[in-house]
Order: C-alpha cells, then structure tokens, then sequence
C-alpha cells in the first residue's frame, strides 16, 4: 500500500534556524506519513519579498500540498491567492497556504497558537492595558488573539506610524471601538509605566536580528512579557525581562500551536501537541518549559 | 537525529502512470531515509515540454535535490543545464538531473539501465542486425546501449527522417562509421526481413498512446523484440511478438535499472536492484519475470 504522503514547505527570509521542519516531520513520523517540509529561503535565493507569488505557484505546480510562510511575505502573499479563510482575512495576514484542487487557499495559524500558549503560559495574567510591539504578519495575529482572549485594551507599538494606525483600526473595526491604539516608539515610556504587560511581535530577538526591541530600562516588575520569537526559546528581551523580576513567555508554545494548526489543514489529521511541546523542549533547549512560567532566574 | 531526507521528482507528459514513485520511495523506506518522489506532469499543468526549464530551475529553488525527466523534455532539458555527464553529452539526452550546490548537472541511466536489463533478460540474443523504432531521447539512449553490448549494426526507423538521420550520424561518430544507418518507417519489411531483432523505443503501447508501433504481420519468429514501455508490462507490441513466437523483453528491468541508478545519483547510496526487481514484478504484475525470458506464450 503506498503511505500518504505530504510535501509542505516554509517561505521567508533568514529561516535557517527554523524549527518547523523537526516540528512537522516528528510528528508525521509518528503517525506514519511520507512528510518532508522543506525550507525556502529567498535570502539564500538572492530573491525579494515579492517573488512569494512566483514561488507559491511553483510549489503548487512541482506537488507540495501547502506551506508555511513568514516575515517578511505574510503579508504579500494575499494578492496572489484564490481563497482566504474568514480568520485570513480579518487579520489581513497569511502564515499557512493549502493547495486545494489547484486553488491556494490562505489561513493563520498564529492567531490560534499565541492563544493556547498564552492561555496556558501565563493564564493568570492581567490583561486591562497591553502593549504590543510590532505591526506586521504576526502582529497583527497577535494582536487579534489577546482581544480574542479579553483583553480590554491593547496599544500598539511600532516605528511605521501607518502600519500601527491601519492595524489599530483594523482590530477597533474587528472587536469594537475603544480597544486598540495606535502610538510610536517615543511614548514607550509613558505607556508601560502603568501596563500589564508587553506582547513583543517584531523579529528583533531571532538568530538573525539580534537586540533589545525596547530600552531595556523601560522593563519593571509589574509587567508580564510574552514573546513571539521562539529561536532562540532564549531572547534577549526575555532574558532581560527575568533580571528585573517580570512573569514571561517564550515563544516556543506559540511555535508549537501554529505548527499544529498548520499540520492539522495540511494532512487532515489530528495532531498530538503535548508530543510537539516535549519536541520543542528538546530542540530549542531546556529554558522552554521553565520559561512558560517565567521561574528561571 | 535528523533523518537524510531527499525531495526528487519526474517532469514529463502523461506520466500518472509512473511507477518511479514507488520504486524510488520503496527502496528508500528500506534504507531508513526520508524520500519523497513526486510527479510533474506538464499535461495536468497546461504548459508545453518547453516549460522543462522554467520547472528544473523552480524545482530546485524550493529545494529538491533532483529529477528525472521523460518524454516529451529529455533532450529540451539540456540548455538549461550547467553541466552534462559524458555519456548524457555523447547521447544528447538527460533523463537524470541532480542539483549540486546551485548548479544543475544532467545524467543519463537509461543506457546503462537498458544494457542492464537486456544482459540479464535476453542474454544469448544474437545482434548481428538490429533494427531500433524511434530516435528520440530514449532511443538514443538505447541505441547507445545496444552498440556497447556489442551489436553489429543498428538501423533507426523513425517517422522524422531528420530525428532518425541525426543519431545514426551520432551513433557512427561514436562507435565507428558503419555501426549505424537510418531509414523510415516504409523500408520496414525489407529490414526486419533477415534483422535478428527489434528494439522499440517509442512512446506507443504506452498507457497514453495505445496501439502497434509497426504493422503486426513484420513480426515473424527468428526476431527477438526488446520493449522501452514498462507500463504496461504488457504492451499490445509484446503481445503480438509473442503470439507469434517471438522471444521478448518487457521494460520494467530497464526501468528498475535507470531508476537504481538515478538512486545512487540523487542520494550517493547503493540500491538494491534485485529488491527494486521483486517490487516491480508486484507493482507491474506478474507478466515481469516471464516476459523477461520470453516463457509466456
């Protein structure tokens, strides 16, 4: 009897490091498939955000049955896609295409992974007034997620004023006027002295964009930090933010939700993420369970 | 640890049937790696055997690590080539293409899959005459074959006098002028008159383009009849050669022997090609081993 097989893929910049293929393979491993998800890199191509049209097509042609993609082509891919999913289309970002009977059809994974992972990591959080830093792709996934999860008001931070107000509008229009805002990075200060809590949702803090996304002097204890970069489990950002005493949350969860989600559209089966989260301990070091509840020193 | 994994594909038309998928990812499976063969058929995609290039140069930029290629592309491919083996120079075919480093180097394993096969299945064939219907990549290929086993002289019958002119050309300048000779399809009769056998190496009798590929009253008992065609095993040419006492040899063991060798290209590991034999008698039927030897009546 021939296996099912599947071929998926991830589209991005500087996504060596990536996780996802250990992720997606170990699991399908366990259930038996034929599953192989290779990553395409368009740094390493030499290619610009913009080719995430041609390179879609072409794995819709050359047999993948769908693909992950991330920074920076979230956003860009929805031009060139046949169908979105209601979800897809509210947060106006794409992180997993599914080849269906030769349309592609757009879905986020990353609003339903930060949500498990927060609700899990940090479930006692309170959640009246968050900062969020970064309005891209996965911003604005996340951003859709902590409204989602009740939070009653959510500022969104970002050094592209345009971005932060179209997103700002874009979740007021979703969950109602009044829960989001839009600021630069100048009032920071202001805003977090009487925050909850810190969503970080830009790529400052991956292997390949190393750094503080924020002054690091602007962290104090009463702030919970949520981190959305998960290689390294390790940020600087969270490392920072345990030396001043915050509750934090790597981003490990989160990459173990949506790989979940992503597996779950691309093969129709069921997942087990309690075997991908002892996976991604493993992968990406020991700092993953402890730093979900934020008791690492 | 991560597993070797390798992504390859065949690029042709008309190729659903394909048995290549099975073949490679069986032998796979029992060597431990992650394998997966996927078929591009230029038929499901719209496009013309032209588009072979565009394809090649996506495969490998979403990472497979190489291709067969078939009919209609095994010549088309080879401009779009970086570097070709000897032997797919000298033939001026490629159905084996293998991504190193960036750059795509072209191989041909029919010829040594067929003289493979042919040693093995019709070993005491007397080749003073032989008479090889088609000229194109594959019947470059076998022509190649058969003038290295030793053949006397090899005439190539094709519909295109141009096609058929062009490898005997080929053929003499490789193995010695008078080793080969074309001519068309209506001096058949006076050729297979007093040929020892036939070699067939056009796309008729397979599943997409049923039928005889000569007149069936030519075949006569003092000729063997070599087929290219593996699917099916059993091609309507065979079936006549053998209803009239014809010896005959079917194609699956040049097909298990070009794709070994494509194997050990695409991987650096050595296949078990009398365990790719055992499969291909399963997955073709039980027409393999008998039509090798020509028993069945």
């Amino acid at each position: 009897m021939v296996k099912d097989s599947y071929l998926v893929g991830l589209i991005g910049a500087g996504i060596g490091p990536s996780l996802s293929p250990e992720l997606h393979e170990r699991e399908a491993d366990r259930q038996g498939l034929r599953y192989l998800y290779r990553l395409i890199d368009i740094d390493a191509l030499g290619v610009g955000p913009e080719a995430v049209g041609d390179l879609m097509r072409a794995a819709r042609d050359l047999g993948f049955d769908g693909l992950n993609i991330t920074h920076p082509c979230k956003q860009l891919v929805i031009e060139h896609l046949d169908a979105l999913a209601p979800q897809a289309e509210a947060l106006g970002a794409v992180n997993t295409v599914v080849f269906d009977g030769g349309r592609a059809v757009g879905h986020n994974t990353d609003v339903t992974g930060f949500a498990a992972s927060f609700a899990r990591g940090l479930p006692d959080a309170p959640l009246e007034r968050v900062v969020q830093l970064g309005a891209g792709g996965a911003g604005a996934a996340v951003a859709h997620a902590m409204l989602t999860l009740g939070a009653g008001h959510v500022t969104v931070v970002d050094a592209l004023p345009d971005r932060s107000a179209d997103l700002a509008a874009s979740l007021n229009r979703h969950f109602g006027a009044g829960r989001a805002a839009a600021a630069g990075p100048e009032r920071l200060a202001a805003l977090l002295g009487d925050a909850d809590g810190i969503v970080h949702a830009t790529p400052t803090g991956m292997a390949a964009h190393p750094g503080l996304p924020l002054p690091g002097e602007l962290l104090h204890p009463g702030l919970w930090v949520a981190e959305v970069v998960y290689r390294p489990l390790e940020t600087e950002l969270l490392r920072a933010a345990r030396g001043v005493g915050c509750a934090v949350l790597d981003g490990g969860g989160m990459a173990v939700f949506q790989a979940a989600d992503a597996f779950r559209l691309f093969t129709g089966r069921e997942p087990d993420a309690s075997r991908m989260l002892a996976d991604i301990a493993e992968l990406a070091g020991v700092t993953g369970a402890a730093g979900a509840t934020g008791v690492r020193s």
